[in-house]
């Protein structure tokens, strides 16, 4: 079973980083390092992602996805936007009869 | 409010393009191309982030951020996978007071 | 035999171009495009670098590499930049007995 | 004044770094550490060439191409290339008006 709602904990957790010490805190010192810290991550773990795709292994898949979209959450917390911003565009560019193919044509 | 059913559904019409016509369906196209073209997306996504990011536009950073998860449900689905593997990854990371920072920090 | 004029040549018709048609020349329309379309391209090519070395192919590496380095001179041209600045940033590096290992570390 | 021969010199010196030790030598621990982690370097030194662009820092971005060349000229060693290779890949691009614009074409 899923729990989505672990996106939004997530980002409430983020948030409640910003005022935290960025000696004992990994996500209060990322957003104090800044934007081009948090992008590096962001490239970074794309690429860890291809790696892992390229060696076979589902599960490393999954745990670099997951650092990635965790380190997109901290890039939308750094710009004051969240998950449900990602959310309502995915839902946007799905039709009334599963996704519209032409939004997604436009994405490619 | 949030709909977080949404990667469930887009997981599954990713699914269900998996046998659809590459020439009218765009994910048909991009499963059909194989594993380097959607590592080149997620790249290329990522990277779209990063521009997004520095020209400082909210709505620009949601949509490519929208565009990365996307394609990574698409790859997901080409190695078996869906979003509840990411998600679960996510769980495993936090803790009972919230993010558990040490497992966070091995991401760092 | 090398032929390491071959960046500055590059170069020389990277400038050239500048003043080209983007509608008959592949570098006039690159900056014509401008800057993030050619950081495009600079992401992309390190990307096709990655998958031709975990393919193993050592033409295609070689090749790819080509086309990244190439992208870089577009970018160093746009910024008024040139192959000997990147040159001379290597050539700083260089000790007085093979490579300063301690400037190399600073890169790492 | 350009001194091209620095790539060569440089591929020279990575290749004596080949049986260095990893613990006193930048390089060998590169080389050590393996194909993937060089990978991770030149997708890493690709986005730092983008954010120094988009800084609009020319000195920056002359560094941080300078180190993208390097860790290629370190993925070239680790597979028994060199930068001739990668200057003979541009010469065959270019024709013999300059550089042959179809051949760029189909990198772009």
């Amino acid at each position: 079973m899923t729990d989505p709602a672990i996106l939004d904990r997530l980002a409430a957790t983020i948030e409640a980083r910003k005022s935290a010490d960025p000696a004992t805190s990994y996500v209060a010192r990322l957003l104090h390092e800044g934007e081009d810290k948090i992008l590096r991550k962001v490239v970074e773990e794309a690429t860890e992602i291809l790696l892992a795709s390229k060696d076979g292994d589902k599960r490393h898949i999954a745990r670099e996805t997951a650092d990635l979209w965790f380190h997109c959450l901290v890039l939308l917390a750094h710009h004051g936007l969240g998950p449900n911003d990602v959310l309502n565009e995915l839902l946007c560019r799905e039709g009334t009869s599963g996704i519209d193919e032409k939004a997604l044509r436009k994405m490619g």
